[in-house]
C-alpha cells in the first residue's frame, strides 16, 4: 500500500506545459467552477476579516495545477481584503501566499508564465510573498498554527491512492473491465472508493485543523454528488465512457486485458453527506455553508457558443489534459492516441 | 534600465534538467565551497541556538540552484538544530524552509529529484515544511521579521543586471571586446561594475534586514577577492578565457563582433573590504565572521585524481553548465557548439 501511493504522488497530475494539450490550455471547467464559488468565497474572507485583522496574511491554495486557474482564487482572496483593510483604515498587510500540488505538477511553468501577471497586481506588487509547496495534502504541509485562509479548488476528489483492494494483483480483480465505480460494480468496489474518500478527507482535515489558526477558514470546491447513488450516471458517466474507450483497444487487440483490469483512478466523488458526516467527525472545524454548483454541460467552451461536436471534442481534450499522465504511465506511450481516438468515437456515437 | 533587469531575471541561472551538461551534474567547485564553509554555517547554528530556540524555526537558502547542493547547507542546519535541541532537553522543533532561486531555476527537478531524499532523513520525517520561492534576492521575498536564519551559497557574486553603462548601446561601447573586468578595460568599465555591486549588495542586505528577526542569523559564500586590484588574474582569467573563445568566433566568422561588444556578464568579484563597507553602510546586520575559502585548481574533479587536460575538460564543463543559458540568449543556440569547442582549445594551449 505505500508503495503504492508513492508511486500516485509521482505520477498524478494535470498534463504540464503550455502546449495545445496542457491542461493549462484545457481547464475552462475547472475555471468555471471557480468562478460560480466566488460569492462563497468572498462571503468566507470577508468573515475572516469581521474577527481577525494580522499584519501578514498566510493564504494557501491546495492542489492549485498550472494553469491560469491557478491563482484564480489568491487573487480574489487578497484583493477583497487589501480592500477590506483599506475600508477599515488599516496599513495595507503583507501576504504570505502557498501555491501546493503534488512534487509532479508544473511548478516551472507557475513561476515562469503565470505568476508575473498576479505579481503586477497593483495591491500585490508589494508585501505579497508567493511559494509553491510540493506534495500531498492528505498530509501535513506547513507548520503548526501558521495558516489564515485556505482554498482548495477542484482536487478534492482526487484520492490519495486508488483503493488497495481494486489493484491487488493477489486477490480477485473487483472491479474487472471498468475503470471507476459503475452500474455493473460489485459492493465490495464501492465501499473501497468509499472507504478511501472517507480517509483521505479526514486525514485532509486533521492535517489542516493543526496548520489553520484558530478563527482561520478554509473554502473548497470539490465534484460530488446530490444523490446518494454511487453509481448515478452524474458521477459515473464520464468514466463509463473512457472505460469503453479502453475497453475497444483490448477488443481491436492494441492492449491485453488484464492492463485494463488493474486500471482503476484514484477518484472519487463522495455524496453532499459523506462530507458532511468527516468534517463532523474530524470536529476541528464548522461546516458555515455548503452549496452546490452545477456545471453547465457545455461548460468545456469557456463560455463559446458551440456546436455537439465540438464541445464533445473540448471535453475529450478537457479529459485528455486531466487523464494523460496516468494513461500513459500505466498502459504506455503508444497507446494514447488510439485511446482519445476511440474516446471522441464514442463521444459522437 | 528596468526592462533589462526583467530581462535577466528570465535568463540567468544555471543549466537546467539532470543531463550529462546540466548545473546539477556539473557543480562540485560549488560543493567544494559549501563543504568549506560547513565550519562557519554550524559556528553560527549554534550560536543562534544558544539565544533562541522557537519552535518552528524558519530558514531560507537564496540561490539554492537545482542540483546535489540546492539542499546541502539546508541538511546541515535542520540536522545540527536538530540535535541542539535534543541535548537542550527540548521537544524536536518544526523547520519551514524556503529555497530561492530566480523563477528560471528548475525548480520541478528539485521538487522531484533532489527533495524526496531530504525528507526521508529522520528529523526531517516530521516537522520539516519545504517551500520553492521565485524570485530575486535583491528584492523582498518573504513576509517582516519572518526569517531565523538565511543561507546563501556561491550566489551573490551575480549582480541583479548587467551594469547598465556597458550595454547601453547609445552609448559608446566602453568595454568592447571584452565580456567581463580585465588588463584593458577602462576605469569606467570597472567603476560600473563595482556601483552595481555596491547598489546590488546593499539591496540584499536591506531586504534581509526587514526580513530576518532580531538575533536572526546569516551566511553566505560568494566569489571574491583576496586583493584590491580589480583586474588581477585571481578574478578576471576564467572570463578572459571565455572572451577569447568569442573572440575567436569572431574572427572565424561566425560571430558578428557587434553582438560580442555588447556582451558583458552581470557577475562581480568584490574585493572583502567592498563586502564589509556595505554591511556597514546598511548597518542591521554585524559581521560575527568573516573567512577565506581558497578553492584548490582541480575543484571541478569533485575529489578525484585528474590529468591536466581532463581537469581542464571538467572545468569547461562547469563553465558550461554556468554559461549556457546566458550566451544561448545573447548569442543563440548555433554559437553554443563552436563556443565550448573553442574554449576546449583555449584552456589547452
Amino acid at each position: 500500500m505505500e508503495k503504492e501511493s508513492t508511486k500516485i504522488h509521482q505520477i498524478l497530475s494535470m498534463k504540464g506545459g503550455l502546449g495545445d494539450e496542457s491542461y493549462a490550455k484545457n481547464s475552462k471547467p475547472q475555471r468555471a467552477i471557480l468562478s460560480s464559488s466566488v460569492p462563497v468565497l468572498e462571503q468566507a474572507v470577508l468573515d475572516f476579516c469581521d474577527t481577525r485583522l494580522p499584519h501578514c496574511i498566510t493564504i494557501a491554495d491546495l492542489g492549485c495545477s498550472s494553469g491560469p486557474n491557478t491563482l484564480f482564487a489568491v487573487t480574489r482572496i487578497t484583493s477583497l481584503i487589501h480592500e477590506r483593510f483599506s475600508q477599515l483604515g488599516q496599513a495595507p498587510p503583507e501576504f504570505s501566499i502557498f501555491l501546493n500540488d503534488l512534487p509532479g505538477n508544473d511548478f516551472n511553468a507557475v513561476f515562469q508564465t503565470f505568476l508575473p501577471a498576479f505579481k503586477e497586481k497593483k495591491w500585490a506588487e508589494n508585501g505579497s510573498y508567493i511559494s509553491g509547496v510540493p506534495g500531498s495534502f492528505y498530509g501535513r504541509l506547513f507548520p503548526s498554527n501558521s495558516l489564515h485562509f485556505v482554498h482548495s479548488g477542484t482536487s478534492l476528489h482526487w484520492l490519495s491512492q486508488v483503493p488497495p483492494e481494486l489493484n491487488d494483483k493477489s486477490n480477485p480483480l473487483i472491479n474487472k473491465g471498468k475503470i471507476y465505480i459503475s452500474k455493473t460494480s460489485p459492493a465490495a468496489a464501492i465501499a473501497a472508493y468509499q472507504i478511501q474518500f472517507q480517509k483521505d478527507f479526514f486525514s485532509f482535515l486533521m492535517a489542516r485543523s493543526k496548520e489553520v489558526v484558530p478563527g482561520g477558514r478554509m473554502v473548497f470546491t470539490l465534484n460530488a454528488r446530490r444523490i446518494a447513488d454511487p453509481t448515478a450516471e452524474e458521477s459515473c458517466l464520464t468514466w463509463d465512457y473512457l472505460g469503453q474507450a479502453l475497453q475497444d483497444l483490448v477488443l481491436k487487440g492494441l492492449m491485453e486485458e488484464e492492463k485494463l483490469d488493474t486500471y482503476n483512478v484514484p477518484y472519487y466523488e463522495p455524496y453532499v453527506e459523506e462530507i458532511k458526516t468527516e468534517i463532523a467527525k474530524e470536529g476541528s472545524f464548522t461546516l458555515n455553508c455548503l452549496e452546490i454548483i452545477a456545471l453547465p454541460w457545455d461548460a468545456c467552451n469557456g463560455g463559446m457558443k458551440c456546436d455537439r461536436a465540438t464541445t464533445a471534442k473540448n471535453w475529450v481534450r478537457v479529459l485528455k489534459a486531466i487523464n494523460e499522465p496516468m494513461v500513459r504511465s500505466h498502459f504506455g506511450a503508444e497507446v494514447l492516441d488510439p485511446f482519445f481516438q476511440s474516446l471522441t468515437g464514442n463521444h459522437r456515437s
